[in-house]
């Protein structure tokens, strides 16, 4: 399989069914974030599901390894990204549930047509383009910063694309929480659940996942923390359920 | 002092500089909610503060008790309740810092003129009215339910009577979470920290404290988590401390 590989690739292991991911060696690679929202998305059987911006595919990937979705597609408009998700999923032997589509998430919904997916995902990028450090590598700071599609567009595209009654996920960073809730409202992608991610057990949070739904009424459940560390380099059990690694052993077992 | 109180009320220790607060034997008596919002709220030397819908006018007494806020109001609606704030002011000794003032929050901006404060406090009726068992006792029922006036009225008038870059401090539920973020953006309260409230350490938080400043920009800092309960009956340390009580002593101590 390694002339799937392009210069300055490599190929990680994803401990879901063996399925692996083609990245830039010195590139933009997925975080843990995309693999939260990966456990976190609620997928029916037979759901269609539209990853907007989905970089070098982690999320359909994941998604496709632990759920019984019926079929996944990730949007995402920069090209060589494009092409190593494609990769990737030709070498999972994925082709027959996920699609990659090189495009525009302003444009998702003439892509696809109006109330054409059950769910939407996204893991966009958090920084404001205006504001703060941006990447020189353009290509990175288009995955973090909101330079091509901010997260109005992100909602309305979703907004479009969704059935009545769908679920959108998101995975964002707190500071930007009143926005993003403010905005979810406005497009009427109704937020039903939250929750946050903690790095460490009673510090702040830093991330947020969210569940809304299209159409629903008002009214939130706010779940337990997620907490990542139990100790510096120490993930949580539950953190290494999420990843499928072995969970680690307490001590005196 | 006992001529102070009138049939059916009842005077209750506050543990902070001696003070006390009279309440209904059998009625609508200050929860854990108030005393969280009064240690939470930051009240700056000289500032004129006001309480909407100050019931008992347990949030001026504990905030006087606490902080060298300037002057604070409580503006209530039912009389019965002005009635027995005034007279625990009184109680207290704090005339000359609190003031309770009989009247709507709808008219809040008529009876006070615009930005005539630099903090607005509340402790809002939680429930909408027209969900959920209603308090056969009326009284009770206009406490708890958005009978007398609903969270866009009180939002409304907050803007209107805080000044510039003022602040605007908020417990509520977190099932109300989306709406209360969605309509503080829209009336430019800009939720800046958020604290939730969790009754167990990591178990789902019921109560959120909100800190708005108007006019500022969008950016939300989410506070570590305030647990309520070490154990079933036993209180956290920190809740202990707000509460005026002792520290509990640890095992072994």
């Amino acid at each position: 399989m390694m002339e799937q590989l392009l210069p300055g690739e490599r190929i990680d292991e994803l401990h879901q069914k063996g399925y692996r991911i083609i990245q830039k060696s010195d590139g933009f690679c997925f975080g843990m974030d995309a693999v939260l929202l990966s456990a976190y998305a609620r997928i029916g059987k037979q759901d269609k599901v539209l990853d907007m911006g989905c970089g070098t595919g982690i999320l359909p990937i994941l998604m496709e390894a632990r759920t019984e979705g019926g079929y996944f597609t990730g949007l995402e408009i920069q090209e060589e990204f494009a092409s190593m998700a494609g990769r990737s999923v030709a070498l999972n032997g994925q082709e027959d549930r996920i699609s990659i589509v090189c495009g525009d998430i302003k444009e998702a919904s003439s892509l696809f047509g109006r109330e054409s997916f059950d769910v939407v995902v996204s893991n966009p990028p958090y920084m404001v383009s205006e504001h703060g450090y941006q990447n020189p590598d353009q290509k990175k700071a288009i995955a973090r910063h909101e330079i091509l599609c901010n997260l109005e567009d992100l909602l309305r595209e979703t907004k479009r694309v969704l059935k009545n009654k769908g679920r959108f996920y998101l995975v964002h960073r707190t500071y930007r929480m009143a926005e993003i809730i403010h905005l979810l409202v406005e497009y009427g992608l109704e937020p039903k659940r939250i929750r946050f991610v903690y790095p460490y057990r009673e510090k702040e949070p830093n991330i947020m996942l969210i569940e809304s739904i299209k159409g629903a009424k008002s009214r939130v459940q706010v779940e337990p923390p997620l907490i990542v560390y139990e100790e510096p380099g120490v993930y949580t059990d539950e953190i290494y359920e999420i990843y499928g690694y072995e969970k680690k052993k307490k001590k005196g077992e």
